[in-house]
């Protein structure tokens, strides 16, 4: 087997050359095994033999049992021609093997030129896995890995990751399927050779990227081994029209533009109105109201002035720079004052209307697209509710205004969901940089504001609802790299086949294999949130919780019941609760009830006062091998909702000015007033929310995902 | 085979009797082949012969290829004697092998009595499978089935019913686990014997409730072919002890007691106390200021009137009759004072001290629960806060009173989540009968509150937090029963391994096998929370929402993203979005703008009049073949959040005067007004939610998981 980098790339151009010159789509066996040979994908030895003598030798070679087939250019259905034997135990049936094949085939037809007979390896033991490549709409060249058999097929027990794959990402594939555990030997069977499997992995995906034009490479089965891994069957399909590469721009271009975008010093409102009710009066007032501070010049041929600013023709007529445009037109007009817009040297076009690409009118669209990059300007939209950037004051929008400042920053596919955003951070006093509406996504798409948010000071948690990814590649890579620094947590809709459906008559998303978007999302370290809820309690809750330092999750609370719920969802959200140490135990039970329960959960009980809770939340924060706390209250009169949120708070300050810093959350179970004291919790850092057990423990989970492939927890 | 009804049972009762006379636990192969012959379970034929011959010729008549087994009381280890041969397949290789297997026979014991050699059917095709019974902890006699082999033991892909199985249940395992279409047959394998596999499961199931001494029976593999299934390995295990037998009330003997309980005439509160903070103090406090009409007296030696109300010594110095008392009093004088409870002929003595079994201290449980049997009454408790009855404004717990009236009964088995249910039931405003601490459930249990409830008039759903089930069959029969009419809602905290653990150190609670729970808890009709939030969201819900007439479900959504995220929801609450015939397809679409997508959703789009989602809503209720709605809402200016709101109880009420009621459930997308609009809609009978598209599904989902268990959908 060669090296990984010494892939004799020479064999394989000229094999693909030779099917190229052909005009064929796929690769013969013969010639699959040579390019598995040039990329070191190991597969059953084969030999051939010129006589009996010659079979048997190599037979004893290749090590018995063997399979022989007919080698002749004139016999393409070897089976038909009697040409193949299987399973030949012996060097005697070998040698008679070599005669009866050769007779058959002479029989089959006497003027067929017979080169021998080739002398095959029968692997008759292993695990049966399939290793393979193909090339998403999506993402572009994916590897998949899973084992083989019936039962897996029912299953569809499959792991996906993009191409090319790092040894870590490779192994991780063979640990990420559901039946992992048997490639770890089950039942007293030993454990299948795993770094061959995932090297095996790796060479396929080497494959595919060094030659994109394999559409798909499939090892299946491949037969797993305590020494090895075979490939048996190879396929191999080659594209011959190359893919449409979407345009690509710099990170620098984008920035350049992004920034224009998001903190303009001049924007212009073409199709402003004086009119209530229409979108350019309500763009108008959300502009002004919002309290942005730079120029706003609305362009309206019939107007003089709007809202006491002085209006203007077309955007030409303009005196100063302009950075943004927001469109309040009628799509057929776009095209003309977008034409405009861009000989006036603006940065964005914001492009509210719809009766683009979703009602149809994909040409509108393309053509739209076509005129903003003629003059270097981006698109965002069309057919979205706007933007907003609070840092600017900026509600480039005809929803209302957002002022609250934070440092999460949303988009949405979709305008609806645009509007929950809205509703929901207005409701939970959420601080936010930016509300982004990315409609169809002709131009500007998550990865562009994923690179804008990654620089962005004002933005720290990064939230995105999607119905589909126009480059998945670029989102994958890009989000890769942001998350390192900045959590990117994504609501993927059109998840199931139903919901993927409704997103194409929607939008035309087309929403893909969710298992593929599911694994690579993970790949690319996003926190992928289930629900629209959960995507905005996510968005709520991590920023505000510390990062933890390592995986020693402890409950605290004072209803046992609580504890058991909080410890199932620890289970659903991936946490793991500290085995508490003898001394730590005997530390904590100082301060509870003999009757309370140490361990994990501490159960102090419900009956006990403030200072229970706070001795041991004291010693929660303490000590060192602890790394996240979960608290559990029981609404008591002797400890009530408020005495315990301003305990708690204090004692997180105390901490706090100690520079200790943990990801504290809390369930708080008990009349109408837990509301108000997880309200205060929550506004003091601790995520708190009355009536559940699952949600803060949720976005523990949440972020804890983060920390995990931020590579932060130790 | 023989009937069904045809079962040799004498011939099981002799072996038992022989496995018992020899104080045995288990049955030699033999034995079990017999028992599986007395009950139709075929295993492969074989037959006994006493020479060369006569073994060709049985083996001929079973069926070629064979194994051979020897037959001699003198030689235990068959294998290692050489009395094996496996595989057999010719009359030839059958004659030898006879006559090898006596040589064999005789060269390892000279002396040994030989009685022949069995010729054995060899089974070599078919689908392992496995079925089983076995003896829970909680439900007692169990079916188990799964598929066999490594990949299942690794996935743990096994569903289980309580014994006896019903056909439908025993179908309704082979198509509930996860690879049930290998059964079907895949990769054009011909299906399975399904009804072979389910009358094994049920003759299985028939025999270890005929013998409840068999404390396992082990079919593994079965071979299951297009013709028949075959119990290849048989085992069976008999539990010399009997298991304990919990104490059982009859129907009538139940509701007799928790009628005098929760609708008591008399309250005597042992420990009524007129100091505030006490626990006797808030027990009276609440009786009064609950507003309970009958008489309460409260019982302390050291006062002469509580809150106004003369008190009492001795509960014996009452002089009227009493149906309750509460004990506010430390668990060590609970004996003495249930003593005189009992001989003052109270039904139910309410237990709210800690310091019973919880802490350790089971024998004074144990002697609680006599000392009240002796009397003929009941505890609840002990360790709880108490009970509400909302119907007699009766509030005999220690937390705060309680007075929305409506037909959600409510029980905890943990004080901290009954506290959770209190606070949420009034935040929401949602209308409850009662919430019941059960605590240790010493008593009362879950099983004696669904038959009172049953029966309660002002009780049209029950909802259960609980950690453990004391009888746990009684409380499956009961809930099948009762949930045939009402909803019965369960939260099973300790559904993880986790959870589990806290459970047993928090109550002691032995959580089992989370597997067998959840099935169990489906076959008999209930519908399981997956957390506290969802419990108490399906309580409030399902009794607003009409029972759907069939499975169609529609979506009528303004937001087009949300139509996408409620697609998804539907498809994880195993809903059936309707597949619109073109009539009723071409009726939508009058409404709606020709961008809008009809189909399912039915997108209205977002610019919408108020018309417009009156008029398709309005088709929604009106077409018969439509079942149930999901609305999507998108806050805009020209239908604002309560334009909405309105039209949609205006147009439902308009509906529901015509007779027609549809469950409806709506997702409202928006600015904060969007809060209001949902709550009004709540208010009138439409599951309502802003924020979340996922809640709203949920609810609806629950409500036809409840509809279709119990028979009511066509």
């Amino acid at each position: 087997m060669q090296s990984k980098t010494g892939y004799d790339r020479d064999a394989v151009e000229r094999i693909l050359r030779q099917v190229g010159a052909e005009g064929r789509t796929s690769l013969t066996a013969p010639e699959g095994k040579q390019v598995c040979d040039a990329y070191g994908i190991s597969t059953p030895a084969e030999r051939l033999a010129t006589s009996p003598e010659s079979a048997v030798t190599l037979a004893d070679e290749i090590g018995l049992p063997v399979v022989l087939k007919i080698v002749s250019p004139d016999i393409l259905h070897k089976t038909e021609a009697g040409g193949v034997l299987v399973g030949l135990k012996t060097a005697k049936q070998v040698e008679a093997g070599f005669a009866t094949i050769i007779d058959n085939a002479k029989a089959y037809n006497a003027d067929a030129e017979i080169i021998g007979v080739q002398v095959q390896q029968l692997l008759t033991s292993g695990q049966e896995v399939i290793i393979g490549a193909t090339t998403d709409d999506t993402f572009g060249k994916i590897v998949a890995f899973g084992l083989g058999g019936v039962l897996v097929e029912v299953l569809k027990d499959v792991t996906f990751r993009l191409a090319p794959t790092s040894a870590d990402e490779a192994m991780s594939m063979i640990d990420g399927i559901a039946a992992a555990e048997i490639l770890r030997g089950v039942r007293g069977a030993p454990p299948v050779d795993r770094d061959a499997l995932a090297g095996l992995i790796q060479r396929v995906s080497d494959l595919v990227t060094d030659y994109p034009q394999l559409a798909e490479v499939d090892l299946n089965p491949v037969l797993a081994t305590p020494d090895g891994a075979t490939a048996v069957d190879v396929r191999i399909l080659v594209d011959t029209e190359p893919r449409k590469q979407p345009v690509q721009f710099t990170q620098q271009e984008i920035l350049a533009t992004m920034n224009r975008i998001m903190k303009p010093s001049a924007i212009a409102v073409i199709g402003a109105s004086a009119e209530d009710g229409k979108i350019g009066n309500s763009v108008m007032k959300n502009l002004v109201n919002g309290g942005y501070q730079g120029e706003i010049y609305p362009i309206n041929p019939k107007a003089d002035a709007i809202l006491d600013l002085k209006a203007f023709a077309s955007i030409a007529d303009v005196p100063g720079d302009i950075d943004v445009a927001v469109f309040a037109i009628p799509a057929k007009f776009v095209p003309q004052a977008l034409e405009e817009a861009g000989a006036k040297g603006c940065a964005g076009a914001i492009l509210i209307p719809s009766g683009f690409g979703e009602t149809g009118n994909q040409e509108l669209q393309d053509e739209v697209v076509a005129i903003a990059h003629k003059h270097g300007m981006r698109i965002l939209g069309p057919n979205i509710y706007g933007y907003y950037y609070t840092p600017e004051n900026l509600s480039a929008t005809f929803c209302t205004p957002y002022d609250v400042k934070g440092g999460v920053a949303l988009s949405s596919q979709s305008g609806g969901i645009g509007m929950a955003i809205l509703g929901f951070s207005r409701s939970a006093g959420m601080g936010v940089s930016a509300i982004v509406g990315v409609g169809n996504k002709a131009d500007i798409d998550e990865d562009d504001l994923l690179t804008f948010f990654e620089t962005d000071d004002n933005t720290n948690l990064i939230a995105m609802h999607l119905e589909d990814l126009k480059d998945g590649r670029t989102f994958a890579e890009t989000a890769k790299r942001v998350s390192l620094h900045k959590p990117v947590v994504v609501l993927k809709a059109g998840r199931t086949a139903q919901g993927a459906k409704a997103a194409s008559s929607h939008t035309g998303a087309l929403a893909g294999n969710d298992r593929v978007y599911d694994d690579i999302l993970r790949q690319s370290g996003v926190i992928r949130a289930p629900g629209l809820n959960d995507m905005l309690e996510y968005a709520r809750g991590i920023p505000l919780l510390a990062t933890p330092k390592g995986e020693n999750v402890v409950i605290i609370t004072g209803a046992g019941g609580s504890g058991v719920l909080l410890s199932d969802a620890c289970v659903d959200n991936g946490l793991t609760l500290m085995e508490i140490p003898a001394d730590l135990d005997a530390a904590f039970r100082k301060f509870i009830p003999p009757f309370g329960a140490a361990g994990n959960p501490v159960d102090i009980t419900g009956g006990e006062p403030p200072a229970t809770y706070r001795n041991t939340i004291a010693l929660g924060l303490d000590d060192e091998r602890i790394h996240s706390l979960i608290l559990g209250y029981w609404h008591t009169i002797v400890t009530p909702p408020m005495v315990f949120a301003e305990l708690v708070v204090d004692v997180v300050e105390e901490y706090r000015a100690k520079g200790i810093e943990k990801p504290i959350v809390a369930s708080l179970s008990g009349d109408v007033e837990v509301e108000e004291a997880s309200e205060y919790l929550y506004r003091h850092g601790v995520v708190a929310y009355p009536y559940t057990t699952e949600k803060p423990v949720a976005v523990l989970g949440a972020k804890y995902r983060w920390a995990r492939s931020a590579g932060l927890l130790s």
